[in-house]
């Protein structure tokens, strides 16, 4: 009886519900049993992401919602500002030298009125957990993907495609055919896919969307900002850094581990030892960090779990930790 | 996305695997697809209990068991001895007085040598959490439920019963239809029950059973106590009593509130502002105690959980309470 | 990749709805969220009883209601009238018996106008199938079960109860603990049952009642009038027998199997060979009938199915059998 | 309770104990828990195509795994041979046009002895129902999606690469990201995949596969060779005509409708009337054929089922049908 707790940046935990609405016969993509299904997840798309656009299904992850991105709005030799936050911001750079691109790291905002530059956000880790605006804030291409703040399991993406880039679209001549989005929007006006839909995930969302509209999207940023802002206070309390200093995430918090302490060790004490599932860090933070997701269905004890195993796992590893003193900043700034 | 967690002492959290085990199409009780489940339920009720007695499985809660006991091996003017126990001890002597046997209220155990006098216990709450001894210790009638330490929904009763005690029911002349044990007893030799099986019920009871045999019946014991142990100690650590005094259960564990402290209005709040559902005190004990279970699908972060809620809610009543004591004591305990 | 088929009168097939409104985790019977759960549940039964009386919910088997009638509202030497209908009339005699009454076995209706005399129906196998008007016809207790048309696994017995009767209840001395009717009458009103309540069967219940709810009373019961019509049509027109010639069922076709077959060996050969389970003969019928069910979760192509299947094992068998030709029937009555 | 039965090619039933698999708490897919899930997976779908190659498994439909064998394997200006069976034939078709591939369409096997020319099956809708050889056949890339007769949901795209085919793999200059296997067969061998792995989908293939082994392959075979035979039986015991009459396959039979009946009518009502979904014709055959499918999860009964059903249907609709006589038909041959 040794029990599992999923506090990972994706897949992240599905909610019974949603499980459970994937356990139901099937029914099939080309019926009338379907329609209302994909109506349903398009009209709920469209609320999550805050935006009159359509909301594009596609049956992949979420990383092939980029590609498609890529495929559908650029000619090889078009120039991309990509601004790189993270391990995924280097994704998004790998697909556009994959497919010819020429790049140009940098930072800040593509702007608004250039009328040949789309805004392209990668959502994918922050959606649900962040306010993001794509009608309000111009945004052009939007990318998010089922397993992190939906809290569905992996298999969808979702791209939301503004007019300016419909523009666009026409001139695109890269080769697409699993990622065709101007087939995609056809069928989806009909409430269908163009190929065969990912019908139980689609189910799924639905009752997603729904727990999230009973919740308030308003009450949903909230709350993640409050399970963020308690994990990095009670991380502070214990005397350890954050990596991400000035503008941390709302869907995970990546802590720096003490002098001495491999990261790594620590993601397999948890693992092992509490049966907690985190993250290590990446690439070069690997070893150098351990990440805690607060991230979808995700609540108050989430946190304090997260917290107290942490705090045990580093003081059986040695280090300078007194037990309970994050955890208790983490209840007081809950209690709130 | 408001998460509830269930930390009463019956019924108590489900496992994932026991939910989906009866979410199976049904299968008929009087089929050949039956007769291994409740041969393996059987066999696996037997491990549990300590026994080589028969284990008769009841459509019924608990108290059924315990009304079947007192229906099946004695008769009108029998006297009873009880030992008294809590509330469920009480229930024994309402169902004594309900079939008109004479009571006797004390304290001690019924000696095994006296040959027609037969020692019945009680483990509806107890089961699981405690090691029951039935050969060994000569225990004659043991009740069990489901939905306590077996992790299972409510509606199904076990009744252990020695030799001893088959003799006794020989003699025993109360009218009994429902909670016929000789009847029932003849259809377990055939693997069936006497009328309709709870099927769902029984075939959760043996993957409930699986996850138990997995773990081992010391280990079940081991764990059980180590949380018991752990929510003890914090609640010593944060200042408040212990109900239980001299022998507290492994399986729930009665906190004495502070001065001025409402234990409903704790149960209230705790509730309605953190999602926990542990239970108040009864009859006597209402308002002055709150109890947190630590019984059957439980473990480390459970107790954590509780406890920190605790701390929450009593801190936010005005109560003397310190943040993160009692979550640090129960993290020292549950590290070793 | 063998398909099972339940078409046995009980239990019966279980609408994944159903069974999976039973997979959710469990909540507290004591707690505000089952409040609503039993309320519901309550006003749920009315409707399907026809009733205004209350209507108890018991963790038990329908014979357990049928165990609680005669023990709340009788006293032992009190005479009563039998309508012997099957085996399940058989079993009310046998109750009767073993709680001390006398019976009087005869045929007939016990008249509403008789102050002292309850008119007590078991409707177990009927309820769902069959229109049963308990205020219109002034039934003063009617019994069901949750394992027949209300296509729930088997662990509840539902008793309305009449005003009349609760007054009969008084003076009845019979002693009784587990069903003790005035005190489930006394929890119902405050939305709870005497003892722990079978939360998951009576979620479960709320699913299936809101599936019937759906279609429509009246509809139901020209679904099963249907289904046992198209059945009879097939079994006549396959040149067998119905046992029940008078006034057969609309829950179950009882069918006289042909000179020189088994019903036993047909039983175990739709079982074995087609993946069918219904049921044989009980008793004196054993051997000489077998049943097909029409019941609950039933519809067009479980009939054809049944049918058709029958025919294969009787032909196998070496009966006289047109294939196809029952099916025929079935279908030209089904059109309809 | 108007029951529905899925009788098309796909999405085609899925049975309970992988519907129920998929409902368990998710776990991650970089972690230690996902690690022997792909083995076992990577293990069953080699003994299902029969193969020693890599199957590689991809987040797509299977339309994904086409478009991935093609920008995997050729360059631009590539000659390609494709044979034309029906409607994915036509797409394999569509996607080398849409990749830049000069098409030759035309009849026969391409030869296994030419060093360059790679034989590709799209197995799509044959696998499981078909014995399709790899090893044995010379097979260098077989593509197979989850919804047919892996009888999964949609969602899951698998590949089976021979070595002569990763030797071409290094040559191929096409962009490729999303479907690049060369990265899928470095993940594999560390029982990962490239991107984030569709972790629900695949533990549902574990116990799809489990299911198919416990069955035994050639009996998988058989079973589909039976269902497809009597179907076949039935339709032209009905005097209707085939509308594959050289090699009809074994996963689905498309059935030519009488003179002056509309194939989308037949569908249309089928589904409204009779709850029973199939499939229309497409494109050309639309209108003139309906198709049954007897595929994945499927057995005796449903093939009587599509047939009774048909047969009520087409009679409604003023065919010249005798009720019975395709369902006697299909009877006599499933007998066997």
């Amino acid at each position: 009886m040794f029990k599992r707790y999923l506090l990972a940046p994706g897949p992240t935990p599905v909610p019974p519900e949603v499980l459970l609405s994937m356990a139901m016969p099937i029914i099939h993509h080309r019926s009338p049993d379907f329609l209302p299904v994909l109506d349903s997840a398009k009209k709920g798309l469209q609320w999550l992401f805050q935006t009159k656009n359509d909301v594009l299904i596609l049956a992949s992850t979420g990383t092939g919602g980029m590609v498609g991105s890529v495929n559908n709005f650029f000619n090889a030799g078009d120039k991309v500002l990509v601004v790189n936050g993270g391990k995924f911001g280097e994704r998004w750079t790998k697909i556009c030298q994959a497919y010819g691109l020429k790049d140009i790291e940098g930072l800040g905002k593509v702007i608004r009125n250039y009328p040949d530059t789309l805004f392209i956000v990668d959502a994918i880790s922050a959606l649900v957990a962040q306010d993001i605006r794509t009608d309000e804030w111009g945004i052009d291409i939007l990318v998010g993907g089922s397993q992190k703040g939906l809290m569905l399991p992996p298999g969808l993406a979702f791209v939301s495609v503004s007019e300016k880039a419909w523009k666009k679209n026409e001139t695109s001549k890269m080769p697409k055919f699993y990622f065709n989005f101007k087939k995609e929007r056809e069928n989806l006006a009909k409430n269908q896919t163009n190929f065969t839909s990912a019908v139980t995930l689609i189910i799924g969302l639905n009752e997603a969307i729904k727990l999230l509209q009973k919740e308030g999207l308003e009450n949903v940023f909230k709350r993640h900002a409050r399970l963020a802002d308690a994990t990095r206070g009670a991380v502070r309390a214990l005397g350890l850094g954050l990596y991400s200093k000035e503008s941390p995430s709302n869907s995970v918090t990546a802590i720096e581990m003490p002098a001495g302490i491999d990261g790594q060790e620590v993601y397999k004490t948890l693992r092992e030892k509490y049966g907690i599932t985190g993250a290590g860090g990446q690439d070069r933070a690997k070893g150098k960090i351990y990440r805690l997701a607060h991230l979808g269905y995700a609540d108050t004890f989430d946190v304090i779990t997260g917290i107290a195993a942490l705090e045990m796992t580093l003081k059986g590893m040695g280090a300078n930790i007194e037990l309970g003193k994050g955890v208790a900043k983490a209840q007081e700034l809950l209690m709130k």
